[in-house]
Protein backbone atom coordinates (compact mmCIF):
# COMPACT_ATOMS: atom_id res chain seq x y z
CA UNK A 1 0.00 0.00 0.00
CA UNK A 2 1.21 3.16 -0.99
CA UNK A 3 0.32 7.19 -0.42
CA UNK A 4 1.94 10.02 -2.35
CA UNK A 5 2.43 13.16 0.06
CA UNK A 6 2.56 16.63 -2.32
CA UNK A 7 3.81 19.58 -0.19
CA UNK A 8 5.83 22.51 -0.25
CA UNK A 9 8.33 23.50 1.74
CA UNK A 10 6.44 26.95 2.77
CA UNK A 11 2.87 25.45 3.27
CA UNK A 12 2.02 26.32 6.52
CA UNK A 13 -0.87 23.01 6.69
CA UNK A 14 2.16 20.95 5.20
CA UNK A 15 3.83 20.97 8.25
CA UNK A 16 1.42 19.16 10.55
CA UNK A 17 0.91 17.03 8.03
CA UNK A 18 4.78 15.98 7.21
CA UNK A 19 5.25 15.77 10.93
CA UNK A 20 2.19 13.40 11.40
CA UNK A 21 2.26 11.03 8.43
CA UNK A 22 5.51 8.85 8.78
CA UNK A 23 3.88 7.17 12.43
CA UNK A 24 0.62 6.80 11.14
CA UNK A 25 1.37 5.21 7.90
CA UNK A 26 4.14 3.72 9.20
CA UNK A 27 1.67 1.67 11.72
CA UNK A 28 -0.72 0.97 8.81
CA UNK A 29 1.75 -0.78 6.81
CA UNK A 30 1.51 2.03 4.10
CA UNK A 31 4.75 3.52 2.22
CA UNK A 32 5.09 7.43 1.99
CA UNK A 33 6.50 8.62 -1.76
CA UNK A 34 7.42 12.31 -0.69
CA UNK A 35 6.68 14.72 -3.39
CA UNK A 36 7.98 18.14 -3.32
CA UNK A 37 6.92 20.83 -5.62
CA UNK A 38 6.88 24.39 -5.63
CA UNK A 39 3.23 25.83 -5.17
CA UNK A 40 4.43 29.49 -6.66
CA UNK A 41 4.28 28.72 -10.34
CA UNK A 42 0.66 26.99 -9.58
CA UNK A 43 -0.40 30.31 -7.90
CA UNK A 44 0.99 31.74 -10.59
CA UNK A 45 -0.79 30.47 -13.48
CA UNK A 46 -3.88 31.70 -11.18
CA UNK A 47 -2.92 35.22 -10.82
CA UNK A 48 -1.34 35.21 -7.82
CA UNK A 49 2.05 37.01 -7.25
CA UNK A 50 2.09 35.86 -3.46
CA UNK A 51 0.64 33.79 -1.09
CA UNK A 52 -3.27 33.93 -0.68
CA UNK A 53 -2.77 33.69 2.59
CA UNK A 54 -0.81 37.17 2.03
CA UNK A 55 -3.24 38.47 -0.55
CA UNK A 56 -6.32 38.08 1.42
CA UNK A 57 -5.71 39.09 4.85
CA UNK A 58 -8.25 37.84 7.17
CA UNK A 59 -7.51 34.42 5.21
CA UNK A 60 -4.56 34.75 6.51
CA UNK A 61 -5.15 36.10 9.93
CA UNK A 62 -7.13 33.27 10.63
CA UNK A 63 -4.82 30.52 8.93
CA UNK A 64 -1.90 32.07 11.79
CA UNK A 65 -4.24 31.32 14.64
CA UNK A 66 -5.58 28.35 13.48
CA UNK A 67 -1.99 27.12 12.67
CA UNK A 68 -1.18 27.84 16.29
CA UNK A 69 -4.73 26.22 17.51
CA UNK A 70 -3.33 23.37 15.75
CA UNK A 71 0.12 23.07 16.57
CA UNK A 72 -0.71 23.15 20.41
CA UNK A 73 -3.79 20.47 20.10
CA UNK A 74 -0.99 17.94 18.63
CA UNK A 75 1.34 19.21 21.11
CA UNK A 76 3.83 19.79 17.77
CA UNK A 77 6.57 22.54 18.54
CA UNK A 78 5.29 25.65 16.64
CA UNK A 79 6.83 29.87 15.81
CA UNK A 80 5.15 31.72 13.70
CA UNK A 81 7.80 32.38 11.28
CA UNK A 82 8.66 35.90 10.70
CA UNK A 83 9.06 35.39 6.86
CA UNK A 84 6.27 34.19 4.91
CA UNK A 85 6.22 32.38 2.28
CA UNK A 86 9.89 30.95 2.49
CA UNK A 87 11.70 29.95 -0.44
CA UNK A 88 11.75 26.27 -0.59
CA UNK A 89 13.85 25.44 -3.61
CA UNK A 90 17.14 23.81 -2.31
CA UNK A 91 14.61 22.13 -0.09
CA UNK A 92 12.66 20.72 -2.63
CA UNK A 93 15.37 20.46 -5.40
CA UNK A 94 17.24 17.73 -2.72
CA UNK A 95 13.93 16.31 -2.03
CA UNK A 96 12.66 15.18 -5.62
CA UNK A 97 16.47 14.22 -6.60
CA UNK A 98 16.50 11.89 -2.95
CA UNK A 99 13.22 11.01 -3.53
CA UNK A 100 13.72 7.19 -2.91
CA UNK A 101 16.68 7.93 -0.31
CA UNK A 102 16.26 6.08 3.31
CA UNK A 103 16.87 9.03 4.66
CA UNK A 104 14.69 11.60 3.08
CA UNK A 105 11.69 11.86 5.39
CA UNK A 106 14.02 12.79 8.46
CA UNK A 107 15.44 15.29 5.83
CA UNK A 108 11.85 16.18 5.26
CA UNK A 109 10.94 16.41 8.98
CA UNK A 110 14.05 18.77 9.49
CA UNK A 111 13.27 21.31 6.96
CA UNK A 112 9.86 21.66 8.51
CA UNK A 113 10.75 21.94 12.21
CA UNK A 114 13.68 24.75 10.81
CA UNK A 115 10.89 26.85 9.43
CA UNK A 116 7.86 26.20 11.68
CA UNK A 117 9.55 24.79 15.21
CA UNK A 118 13.01 27.41 14.89
CA UNK A 119 11.56 30.33 12.13
CA UNK A 120 14.84 29.96 10.56
CA UNK A 121 15.62 30.59 6.65
CA UNK A 122 15.53 27.56 5.02
CA UNK A 123 16.43 29.41 1.67
CA UNK A 124 19.92 29.44 3.20
CA UNK A 125 22.43 26.52 2.34
CA UNK A 126 23.72 26.67 5.35
CA UNK A 127 20.42 25.83 7.29
CA UNK A 128 19.51 22.90 4.66
CA UNK A 129 23.03 21.26 5.54
CA UNK A 130 22.05 21.42 9.24
CA UNK A 131 18.82 19.32 8.67
CA UNK A 132 21.11 17.01 6.23
CA UNK A 133 22.81 16.38 9.21
CA UNK A 134 20.37 16.00 11.29
CA UNK A 135 18.94 13.60 8.60
CA UNK A 136 22.59 11.73 8.95
CA UNK A 137 24.23 12.98 5.89
CA UNK A 138 27.05 14.92 5.04
CA UNK A 139 25.66 18.40 3.00
CA UNK A 140 28.51 19.06 0.50
CA UNK A 141 27.61 16.58 -2.08
CA UNK A 142 23.77 16.67 -1.47
CA UNK A 143 24.05 20.48 -2.14
CA UNK A 144 26.31 20.16 -5.44
CA UNK A 145 23.92 17.45 -6.86
CA UNK A 146 20.39 19.73 -5.68
CA UNK A 147 22.09 22.48 -7.99
CA UNK A 148 22.60 19.89 -10.65
CA UNK A 149 20.77 20.88 -14.23
CA UNK A 150 19.25 17.27 -13.66
CA UNK A 151 17.86 18.33 -10.26
CA UNK A 152 16.83 21.32 -11.93
CA UNK A 153 14.67 20.20 -13.89
CA UNK A 154 13.05 16.98 -11.71
CA UNK A 155 11.66 19.58 -9.47
CA UNK A 156 10.26 21.55 -12.85
CA UNK A 157 8.66 18.36 -14.25
CA UNK A 158 7.54 17.33 -10.76
CA UNK A 159 5.88 20.56 -10.06
CA UNK A 160 4.59 20.53 -13.57
CA UNK A 161 3.00 16.90 -13.15
CA UNK A 162 1.38 18.62 -9.81
CA UNK A 163 -0.32 21.19 -12.07
CA UNK A 164 -1.38 18.74 -14.67
CA UNK A 165 -2.93 16.88 -11.52
CA UNK A 166 -4.62 19.97 -10.74
CA UNK A 167 -3.05 20.26 -7.15
CA UNK A 168 -3.88 23.58 -5.98
CA UNK A 169 -2.42 23.86 -2.58
CA UNK A 170 -0.66 21.96 -0.20
CA UNK A 171 -0.57 19.36 1.21
CA UNK A 172 -2.28 16.70 -1.00
CA UNK A 173 -2.40 13.31 -0.10
CA UNK A 174 -2.43 11.12 -3.52
CA UNK A 175 -3.55 7.35 -3.91
CA UNK A 176 -4.23 5.81 -7.04
CA UNK A 177 -6.48 8.59 -8.91
CA UNK A 178 -8.45 9.66 -5.60
CA UNK A 179 -6.67 13.50 -3.81
CA UNK A 180 -7.08 14.24 -0.54
CA UNK A 181 -6.32 18.37 0.45
CA UNK A 182 -4.96 19.22 3.33
CA UNK A 183 -3.48 18.15 6.86
CA UNK A 184 -7.48 17.70 7.82
CA UNK A 185 -7.67 15.08 5.80
CA UNK A 186 -4.64 13.26 6.58
CA UNK A 187 -6.88 10.57 8.59
CA UNK A 188 -8.88 9.36 5.47
CA UNK A 189 -6.15 9.00 3.15
CA UNK A 190 -4.52 6.47 4.93
CA UNK A 191 -8.02 4.42 5.02
CA UNK A 192 -8.44 4.96 1.38
CA UNK A 193 -4.61 3.53 0.88
CA UNK A 194 -6.00 0.79 3.09
CA UNK A 195 -8.69 0.46 0.29
CA UNK A 196 -11.62 1.36 2.65
CA UNK A 197 -13.37 2.73 -0.68
CA UNK A 198 -17.11 4.64 -0.86
CA UNK A 199 -19.74 2.89 -2.86
CA UNK B 1 -22.59 26.80 26.65
CA UNK B 2 -23.02 28.46 23.30
CA UNK B 3 -21.77 28.32 19.95
CA UNK B 4 -22.77 30.37 16.61
CA UNK B 5 -22.63 28.93 13.31
CA UNK B 6 -22.37 31.16 10.29
CA UNK B 7 -23.39 30.14 7.27
CA UNK B 8 -23.91 30.95 3.29
CA UNK B 9 -27.43 28.47 2.13
CA UNK B 10 -25.26 28.31 -0.93
CA UNK B 11 -21.95 27.55 0.91
CA UNK B 12 -21.48 23.52 -0.07
CA UNK B 13 -19.45 22.60 2.99
CA UNK B 14 -22.21 24.42 5.24
CA UNK B 15 -24.15 21.23 3.94
CA UNK B 16 -22.55 18.69 6.30
CA UNK B 17 -21.66 21.24 9.37
CA UNK B 18 -25.53 22.36 8.80
CA UNK B 19 -26.63 18.62 8.80
CA UNK B 20 -24.45 17.55 11.74
CA UNK B 21 -24.46 20.08 14.34
CA UNK B 22 -27.80 20.12 16.14
CA UNK B 23 -27.47 16.53 17.08
CA UNK B 24 -23.60 16.87 18.49
CA UNK B 25 -25.10 20.10 20.16
CA UNK B 26 -27.37 18.73 21.32
CA UNK B 27 -25.98 16.03 23.07
CA UNK B 28 -23.04 18.90 24.69
CA UNK B 29 -25.63 20.79 26.17
CA UNK B 30 -24.46 23.48 23.87
CA UNK B 31 -26.95 26.24 22.53
CA UNK B 32 -26.46 26.95 18.59
CA UNK B 33 -27.04 30.64 17.62
CA UNK B 34 -27.79 30.12 13.29
CA UNK B 35 -26.19 33.21 11.88
CA UNK B 36 -27.17 33.13 8.38
CA UNK B 37 -24.90 35.52 5.93
CA UNK B 38 -24.38 36.65 2.24
CA UNK B 39 -20.81 35.15 1.26
CA UNK B 40 -21.53 37.41 -2.16
CA UNK B 41 -20.80 40.36 -0.78
CA UNK B 42 -17.78 39.05 0.84
CA UNK B 43 -16.88 38.03 -2.06
CA UNK B 44 -17.17 40.97 -3.64
CA UNK B 45 -15.02 42.81 -1.93
CA UNK B 46 -12.40 40.14 -2.26
CA UNK B 47 -12.60 41.29 -6.01
CA UNK B 48 -14.30 37.90 -7.21
CA UNK B 49 -17.47 38.09 -8.84
CA UNK B 50 -18.39 34.51 -8.28
CA UNK B 51 -18.16 31.37 -6.04
CA UNK B 52 -13.91 30.93 -5.45
CA UNK B 53 -14.65 27.07 -6.71
CA UNK B 54 -16.38 28.66 -9.96
CA UNK B 55 -13.07 30.97 -10.48
CA UNK B 56 -10.35 28.48 -9.87
CA UNK B 57 -11.23 25.52 -11.93
CA UNK B 58 -9.02 22.97 -10.01
CA UNK B 59 -10.31 23.83 -6.59
CA UNK B 60 -14.03 23.63 -7.57
CA UNK B 61 -13.26 19.89 -9.41
CA UNK B 62 -11.76 18.98 -6.20
CA UNK B 63 -13.95 20.39 -3.95
CA UNK B 64 -17.14 18.40 -5.54
CA UNK B 65 -15.60 14.80 -5.53
CA UNK B 66 -14.46 15.79 -1.70
CA UNK B 67 -18.42 17.03 -0.75
CA UNK B 68 -19.53 13.67 -2.69
CA UNK B 69 -17.20 11.51 -0.65
CA UNK B 70 -17.95 13.61 2.35
CA UNK B 71 -21.29 12.83 2.15
CA UNK B 72 -21.04 9.45 1.41
CA UNK B 73 -18.54 8.28 4.72
CA UNK B 74 -21.64 10.76 6.33
CA UNK B 75 -24.43 9.04 5.02
CA UNK B 76 -25.84 12.32 4.27
CA UNK B 77 -28.57 12.22 1.09
CA UNK B 78 -26.50 14.29 -1.62
CA UNK B 79 -27.05 15.36 -5.57
CA UNK B 80 -24.56 17.83 -7.29
CA UNK B 81 -26.69 21.13 -7.83
CA UNK B 82 -26.98 21.41 -11.05
CA UNK B 83 -26.50 25.37 -10.74
CA UNK B 84 -23.85 26.48 -8.44
CA UNK B 85 -23.81 28.94 -5.91
CA UNK B 86 -27.70 28.97 -5.55
CA UNK B 87 -29.24 32.25 -4.32
CA UNK B 88 -29.86 31.95 -0.74
CA UNK B 89 -31.17 35.61 -0.20
CA UNK B 90 -34.79 34.62 0.29
CA UNK B 91 -34.25 32.10 3.21
CA UNK B 92 -30.88 34.12 4.52
CA UNK B 93 -33.88 36.71 5.26
CA UNK B 94 -36.01 34.56 6.72
CA UNK B 95 -33.32 32.66 9.34
CA UNK B 96 -31.81 36.34 10.31
CA UNK B 97 -35.10 37.50 11.04
CA UNK B 98 -36.40 34.55 12.59
CA UNK B 99 -33.32 33.63 13.92
CA UNK B 100 -34.69 33.14 17.67
CA UNK B 101 -37.63 30.67 16.58
CA UNK B 102 -37.80 27.46 18.19
CA UNK B 103 -38.48 26.07 14.05
CA UNK B 104 -35.34 27.86 12.70
CA UNK B 105 -33.24 24.93 12.92
CA UNK B 106 -35.55 22.93 10.81
CA UNK B 107 -36.10 25.00 8.48
CA UNK B 108 -32.23 25.82 7.72
CA UNK B 109 -31.85 22.05 7.83
CA UNK B 110 -34.58 21.70 5.07
CA UNK B 111 -33.24 24.52 2.56
CA UNK B 112 -29.86 22.42 2.46
CA UNK B 113 -31.86 19.36 2.03
CA UNK B 114 -33.44 21.01 -0.47
CA UNK B 115 -30.05 22.57 -2.19
CA UNK B 116 -27.70 19.69 -1.70
CA UNK B 117 -30.18 16.60 -1.61
CA UNK B 118 -32.70 17.08 -4.39
CA UNK B 119 -31.54 19.65 -6.64
CA UNK B 120 -34.28 22.32 -5.86
CA UNK B 121 -33.55 26.01 -6.80
CA UNK B 122 -33.97 27.74 -3.64
CA UNK B 123 -34.45 30.88 -4.55
CA UNK B 124 -37.74 29.97 -5.42
CA UNK B 125 -40.51 31.20 -3.06
CA UNK B 126 -41.96 28.19 -3.55
CA UNK B 127 -39.50 26.07 -2.98
CA UNK B 128 -39.22 28.11 0.49
CA UNK B 129 -42.68 27.23 0.93
CA UNK B 130 -42.06 23.65 1.38
CA UNK B 131 -39.23 24.43 3.81
CA UNK B 132 -41.24 26.24 6.34
CA UNK B 133 -44.02 23.66 5.52
CA UNK B 134 -41.35 20.92 6.71
CA UNK B 135 -40.67 23.02 9.72
CA UNK B 136 -44.10 23.15 10.76
CA UNK B 137 -44.44 26.44 9.45
CA UNK B 138 -47.19 28.42 7.69
CA UNK B 139 -45.14 29.96 4.51
CA UNK B 140 -47.40 33.11 3.81
CA UNK B 141 -46.89 35.17 6.75
CA UNK B 142 -43.09 34.61 6.90
CA UNK B 143 -42.60 34.98 3.47
CA UNK B 144 -44.36 38.63 3.99
CA UNK B 145 -42.32 39.33 6.72
CA UNK B 146 -38.87 38.60 5.16
CA UNK B 147 -39.91 41.02 2.15
CA UNK B 148 -40.17 43.73 4.54
CA UNK B 149 -37.41 46.72 4.86
CA UNK B 150 -36.91 45.16 8.67
CA UNK B 151 -35.71 41.74 7.24
CA UNK B 152 -33.37 43.19 4.76
CA UNK B 153 -31.69 45.50 7.02
CA UNK B 154 -31.16 42.53 9.55
CA UNK B 155 -29.70 40.90 6.93
CA UNK B 156 -27.60 43.52 5.87
CA UNK B 157 -26.17 44.12 8.90
CA UNK B 158 -25.42 40.40 9.95
CA UNK B 159 -23.75 40.73 6.49
CA UNK B 160 -21.36 43.73 7.26
CA UNK B 161 -20.76 42.01 10.70
CA UNK B 162 -19.75 38.92 9.27
CA UNK B 163 -17.40 41.05 7.37
CA UNK B 164 -16.17 42.72 9.96
CA UNK B 165 -15.52 40.00 12.25
CA UNK B 166 -12.92 38.77 9.18
CA UNK B 167 -15.17 35.51 7.82
CA UNK B 168 -13.85 35.15 4.47
CA UNK B 169 -15.97 31.96 3.74
CA UNK B 170 -18.29 29.79 5.12
CA UNK B 171 -19.03 27.76 7.32
CA UNK B 172 -17.70 29.66 10.13
CA UNK B 173 -18.20 28.31 13.80
CA UNK B 174 -17.87 31.37 16.68
CA UNK B 175 -17.29 30.38 20.15
CA UNK B 176 -16.71 34.24 21.82
CA UNK B 177 -13.55 35.26 20.52
CA UNK B 178 -12.66 31.93 19.24
CA UNK B 179 -13.55 31.27 15.12
CA UNK B 180 -12.84 27.96 13.64
CA UNK B 181 -13.61 27.49 9.73
CA UNK B 182 -15.44 24.91 7.85
CA UNK B 183 -17.17 21.31 8.62
CA UNK B 184 -13.95 20.12 9.32
CA UNK B 185 -13.56 22.18 12.64
CA UNK B 186 -16.98 21.32 14.18
CA UNK B 187 -15.72 18.74 16.09
CA UNK B 188 -13.10 21.10 17.83
CA UNK B 189 -15.32 24.21 17.89
CA UNK B 190 -17.78 22.42 20.16
CA UNK B 191 -14.75 21.12 22.32
CA UNK B 192 -13.85 24.82 22.80
CA UNK B 193 -17.37 25.45 23.59
CA UNK B 194 -16.99 22.93 26.43
CA UNK B 195 -14.11 24.96 27.53
CA UNK B 196 -11.51 23.03 26.19
CA UNK B 197 -8.65 25.44 25.54
CA UNK B 198 -5.11 25.70 24.47
CA UNK B 199 -2.35 26.85 26.55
Amino acid sequence: MKIDVWFDFASTYSYPAVMRIGELATNQGIDINWRAFLLGPIFNQQGWTDSPFNIYPAKGAYMWRDLERLCSDLQLPYQKPTAFPRNGLLAARITCFFADEPWIADFVRAVFRANFARDEDIALPEVISTCLLEAGQDAENILVAANSPEAKQALREQTERARQMGLFGAPFFVVGNEQFWGNDRLERALEWAQGQRIS
